[in-house]
């Protein structure tokens, strides 16, 4: 299960390029369960999110989330299959007090996008959790900020 | 690993309707690696079976095979998906000494093919194995017969 929170940026770090990033894009064969393809640098992942409403079929794992490596060319080949909106993003690991900001700066369709995740590893840590100066709201309950919600349609964020 | 062997029959075994079967369709988003989609009776089941040629990414597991539940309403927006023929058929589960013979009855594009497959637990037990009087032709090594193969496009089986 994972626990984490999803903010906009009032501003940039400084200095972001001296932290890894990796180059991001992705899209979704499938909603519910989630069947998302990703292109992360040079691998290729297939990942499968259960959700709520899938059943647990006899003798299959309903998992939470599973990760399968694809092939470039299966990659691209189900890129076809995708279903609206193809995301593109830069994401950045920047540390903070014992946490792993990761910062997604989008590109084409969603350029002008910044959002910042912040994932912890228990209720109580997230409830400590006081972000930095450069964060503002908390929209992790704003599904429109769901990668997946945003490659159903074009979102208007007002950019 | 799977260690099977997959026989042409001969003729069909008396009283099949004895023995307890499946109802199962099934076609593929992906070759390599398998990504099949496939309803048994009333279970929707994604797999994924990673072959030669899947680079493990980092962090992810290649792993051999994987099945993965889906809702029936993902299943049908999947199906749209897939690539070239539907296969059809119905997979009787037949007790024959040690083993279960599988035999899948074909229907639709495939009418007419029949297949029996075994599966061992051990290369010894498959080199031990004496197949009923029923059995044709061991066709394990002619990928036409395989599922994956015969929905890329319709095999002329000569029915």
């Amino acid at each position: 299960m994972e626990i984490e929170k999803k903010f906009l940026v009032k501003y940039l770090p400084e200095d972001l390029e001296k932290y890894p990033y990796d180059k991001i894009e992705q899209g979704y064969l499938c909603g519910n369960p989630v069947l998302r393809i990703r292109k992360r640098n040079n691998e290729y992942i297939l990942t499968y999110k259960s959700r709520e409403g899938v059943e647990k079929a006899a003798g299959v794992c309903a998992c939470i989330e599973e990760e399968l490596a694809l092939t470039e060319e299966s990659f691209f080949h189900l890129k076809e299959k995708t279903d609206g909106i193809w995301i593109k993003k830069t994401r950045y690991q920047i540390p903070y007090e014992e946490f792993i900001i990761e910062l997604d700066i989008f590109h084409e369709d969603y350029e002008g996008l910044v959002l910042a995740e912040v994932e912890f590893k228990s209720l109580t840590q997230s409830e400590k959790f006081i972000p930095p100066e450069w964060f503002g709201e908390n929209v992790s309950d704003d599904m429109r900020y769901s990668n997946r919600v945003m490659s159903e349609e074009k979102i208007d964020f007002g950019f």
